[in-house]
């Protein structure tokens, strides 16, 4: 077996969802994703931990959702009670085709989804983490070839993640002591408040409230949002090209928008509900090891010099005590490109400039 | 998609686990069984069953087992809780190699068994079935080619289930009302006592107390054996070749033994414990469409003009009320082939003579 399989295994177990004895693990496993699952379930059996594997493929839920007519039951009763008694769940990523589910409709999908809410709530109460294995679909994805793409995926998993967590912080800090951020770049004025709120420091791991390997990214709630941004990484949407997508905001909501490729989709999420018109998150990438988009959020978002914004949805856990805001049935992040002719400000301050943070070397206030 | 698969799922749904809307179903996915699988999904969708998909890999197993240490913890909370809500337990065997965990040590998976005793329990108390998707690895240790391998197993598996069941009622009625049944075959003449047991028809459905497809036996659990049996159908036990077993039984009890090959094998099993020197089971294989021997025991015991033989444990529903006989850690099943020299009798009366039944044309008495 490939040693960085190995290694993957053992960052996923060890830092990222902090495995222990005894411990009830769920790990969810694709198709093409059996290898990793084999290289997990060694570390498993080496920490002591109880192993229940779940099968995840886009081919069988097709196949259950287009069969399926009338309403769907809720939350399930078996299902249910698994993710109750579950402790960690590891999704390992790698199907055959990113477009198996294709042919769903979204309303069959919406239902499906609507249907499961407990569900999904119950595998968010544990030690959760998301993680892909390359696989050759991911490659063609990213228009990579396979070994290229095993280079690319395995450069932004296997960091020091412990070292990017401790320069995460210092960002962290100044995000949560600032009232008023600014992002300024070709085609981007954009100002918002983060007054009162608490940014994650997103490293890869449920000790920083984090559930993405990779991840590397610090991200906050903004509100009150004002000005006008241009996301210029190319993206699918809802199984649509997406390109240089461009929104206005007054008073935090979205009041115009426009698109190279792809208006109406994003016309359609705007749609939605209210809150999908509304920023439910502000994410800065800080992960040196993606060094190129691959239309795949997991890796795109965490992108150094990049930044991205989220329509809808924003998380608990950036929000004072006691909000929520779950106001929106979406979650969609946009990106931008910072590297070049680019500044983020926090309260004034020139805190990045073209990709760099005023701690690293090359930093021009 | 093969029109087989198919019909293999609707027959596994329909017949063998009665599904119906709103069942709570558990679908175990062998690495090779996926295109199977997604055939079921599209029935269980079809139904308005609720699917969770597991993932059955002999590679996980291995991996998580020769990387585990010290005592196994008993009955994982969460795998219990989703086996005690679940209706319905699928089985999709379909792995790359039978010979997956050869080198896990026996006190290793006797540990982990035991451990998982209410698991086990909890899923014999669904109405749980298992079958095989015909695979490579399984064309390979029945020494065919792929093709050839896919027809044979579809033999035996698309079957008119209905009828085959009227045919094996009429033996499970003559066992029934039988005191005492007689085996004559070259090299075996066994006398065992069936009063008070009863038959089951083993017709690939739970609504015959029968969980596996294919089946097509009708089998008891007989007592007081006394004579001499040779099992002449080749099979591999415990990853050892396994030829021409012979055992004499006196008072119920194995008390002398011989093998042409893998005698070793079968002096471990009688040692195992008091149980396994008893036999647990008495089968008659009845599934025609199952012409010759694979060394897979779903296939082999079924085989017409077969009749086999379990050493240990007792399947209850063949026992007086209140009765169990579960004394044994093995359940051992022999084979030995009936098709030329031999007749059964039951009560003195012959019931089948060189293959043939009472009921089937060319049977003579």
């Amino acid at each position: 077996m490939d040693d960085r399989v190995r290694e993957h295994a053992a960052v996923l177990v060890d830092w990222s969802a902090r495995v222990e004895a005894g411990d009830n693990v769920v790990l969810s496993v694709g198709p093409d994703a059996h290898d990793l699952a084999v290289a997990v379930a060694a570390e498993l059996g080496d920490r002591g931990a109880n192993l229940l594997a779940a099968y995840s493929s886009g081919e069988i839920t097709r196949a259950y959702l287009r069969a399926h007519e009338g309403e769907f039951n809720a939350n399930p009763a078996h299902e249910l009670a698994l993710l109750e008694e579950t402790d960690v769940y590891l999704s390992l990523g790698g199907g055959r085709n990113t477009s198996a589910t294709a042919d769903v409709s979204g309303d069959v999908r919406q239902a499906y989804s609507s249907a499961r809410t407990e569900i999904r709530e119950a595998r968010f109460d544990t030690r959760w983490v998301s993680t892909v294995h390359p696989t050759r679909s991911l490659a063609q994805q990213a228009n990579m070839a396979y070994e290229e793409y095993q280079a690319f995926a395995y450069d932004a998993i296997l960091r020091d993640w412990e070292s990017l967590a401790d320069e995460m912080a210092q960002l962290k800090t100044l995000l949560d002591d600032g009232s008023t951020v600014r992002l300024v770049s070709p085609g981007t004025d954009l100002t918002m408040s983060i007054e009162d709120r608490t940014a994650v420091n997103s490293a890869a791991s449920v000790a920083y409230d984090s559930h993405n390997l990779p991840s590397g990214e610090v991200f906050t709630a903004p509100t009150a949002t004002e000005g006008e941004v241009t996301f210029d990484v190319p993206m699918t949407l809802r199984g649509e090209p997406v390109r240089d997508v461009w929104l206005r905001f007054e008073d935090g909501t979205v009041v115009d928008y426009a698109a190279e490729q792809g208006a109406d989709v994003i016309g359609e999420i705007l749609e939605t509900d209210e809150g999908a018109r509304r920023l439910g998150e502000l994410g800065i990438g800080m992960n040196r090891g993606i060094d190129r988009y691959t239309d795949n959020i997991l890796f795109d978002e965490k992108m150094g010099e990049t930044v991205h914004l989220a329509l809808g949805r924003a998380y608990d856990a950036c929000l004072p005590d006691g909000e929520s805001k779950t106001d929106s049935a979406v979650h969609v992040d946009l990106i931008t490109d910072v590297s070049t002719a680019s500044r983020f400000e926090i309260d004034g301050e020139i805190v990045q400039r073209n990709g760099s943070f005023r701690w690293e070397d090359g930093f021009e206030n």
